[in-house]
């Protein structure tokens, strides 16, 4: 009997979710990443608002990810990568996301245009947006005020040191069939790590997704982020992340098994000064309201220019909860 | 004895070179297009002043004729030559030529831009600028008036009845190492057909251009237009193709051998109508100033939404003069 590759589904967007896509494609896994659609700064705000399509930002991030190009055609994924830095109208613009656009005008469809680029990046693996919706996230912080669109949250400009109260969605939307089907499917899901209000959150306030969860026979696994973000979760512990996930998930929430979270962190000089400045500091693992959940402690942490999850590390410990 | 695959050089730009190679790629030769680089309107001309690179327009249609991915990633080719129709910023530019500066920024250099352009859309056979420097087109009008720029001479706005008298480069360029020395080595060199005073006439006018033809083992074709274009070649009979090309090409004109110049033709309504709009005719075969040149008469027009010249036709007529 052959043994199929089991299912594995990642829920997220950002450089979170690229960094565990990354590792986990060297395993002989059956991988599917499932991107937020609510992003609306930068270029992605931009063509999303200019051209009418979703917005491409976290769909590219994860592309790259699984591309799996010889090395012969390696410059395609650096193009894709490529941000221009100068040129009126183009500025800004990263090349991927260029392309994501043209390729939805040209075949008139969000999910073909990302089938035609799995091809083109020859891809390990599938890429689906959560939702083909055009939804916006909303924000309401703990005094009341609200906040409108996803990059006003991510990048908080609006009184950065009052918590969030809760993020929403309006439109709604409703979860893309074939990330409904995955996520059915899947043996395996992981959530994060990444933005905690506007990368991974996002996606579980899409109308069925956390039903899909629920139905779901696989486990679920959070990887919790190994920094705070200002403006998002300032001084947040891991039981706060794990608090805020499991609200979210709601009746997806008794799925939720395992947790991955990182030792405290010595940071190197040169970027504790970068996470100063963005006064973002370590999450600590606190041991609380962790009732029920098998907690994976490790140093998952690879120290670079900014601080990312170790993609080897992280991978080994997912595909460990898979035996 | 292994035979080498005679070596065929096509010089020129536009849609003219691209239906040339798309013939000539079919046979078992080894190609090279070399592509003026004085374009300075539309999205070329954007690009060539917001970014400072070289005018993609021509090196991307040359690349789109040799392109030979599999059935798989055509996607790829479709993207390359489409064009954004909204979108501020975006709104005119070609995804090609978005890519190739793209490329030249990360590469740091226009050829290896076009090398990676190469290994992507897997093409057969070789794209090469002219010249790798930044040169400006000018012309001279019978009257005196001096017309500023490609784009300006090739749609001319200013004084379209008055016939052009000169057109020169300043800067002038000095040609690319690589394309002299695929001239040089050529078996056959085909000029033409394309835009006489903006896609031809400008990459004899680089210097080393005719020299390099002059050095060559390689016989010379010249294939004439098969419509007059106003403001450029208003009225031309094939004689005064000739005539031009032969005062262009200077010291090389004795390089010359042979001209293919299309039957008359009886334009179908359709297509009528539009070259009326643009007051274009046919090229009338005058068979006047044909010393010492072989002519090729031939039925060499593809009918469509435009006047083509017929890529399998006009490709055997070339591969003809090889044997």
């Amino acid at each position: 009997m052959v043994k199929r590759k089991p299912k594995i589904v990642c829920i997220g967007g950002g450089t979170g979710t690229y960094q565990v896509l990354l590792g986990l494609k060297k395993y002989p896994v059956d991988l599917t990443a499932i991107v937020t659609m609510s992003d609306s700064g930068g270029s992605s705000g931009k063509l999303r608002e200019e051209l009418g399509v979703l917005p491409p930002g976290d769909v590219r991030r994860a592309l790259l990810a699984l591309s799996d190009l010889p090395l012969a055609k390696k410059t395609l994924s650096s193009l894709f990568d490529y941000r221009f830095n100068n040129g009126e109208g183009l500025v800004g613009h990263s090349v991927g996301n260029l392309l994501l656009a043209a390729l939805t005008q040209i075949t008139g469809r969000e999910d073909l245009a990302i089938v035609e680029a799995e091809r083109i990046l020859e891809t390990t693996g599938h890429v689906l947006p959560v939702t083909l919706d055009n939804i916006h996230l909303h924000g309401i912080l703990k005094d009341g005020t609200v906040v409108h669109g996803e990059t006003n949250i991510d990048v908080r400009r609006i009184k950065p040191n009052v918590p969030i109260k809760e993020v929403f969605l309006d439109p709604k939307g409703e979860i893309f069939s074939k990330a409904k089907k995955a996520i059915i499917g899947a043996d395996l899901i992981v959530l994060g790590p990444g933005d905690l209000y506007t990368s991974i959150i996002p996606n579980l306030l899409v109308s069925g997704v956390c039903q899909a969860i629920s139905n779901s026979k696989g486990k679920l696994i959070y990887i919790c982020n190994l920094m705070t973000k200002h403006g998002e979760t300032n001084s947040f512990a891991a039981s706060d992340f794990i608090r805020e996930i499991k609200k979210y998930l709601g009746e997806a929430s008794d799925k939720l098994k395992v947790v991955i979270v990182n030792r405290k962190i010595n940071l190197p000089m040169t970027v504790s000064a970068w996470y100063k400045k963005y006064k973002s500091t370590p999450v600590v693992f606190d041991r609380k309201n962790l009732g029920g959940l098998k907690i994976i402690v490790g140093s998952f942490a690879k120290p670079g220019k900014l601080l990312r999850h170790d993609s080897q590390k992280t991978a080994r410990a997912i595909m460990n909860v898979l035996k």
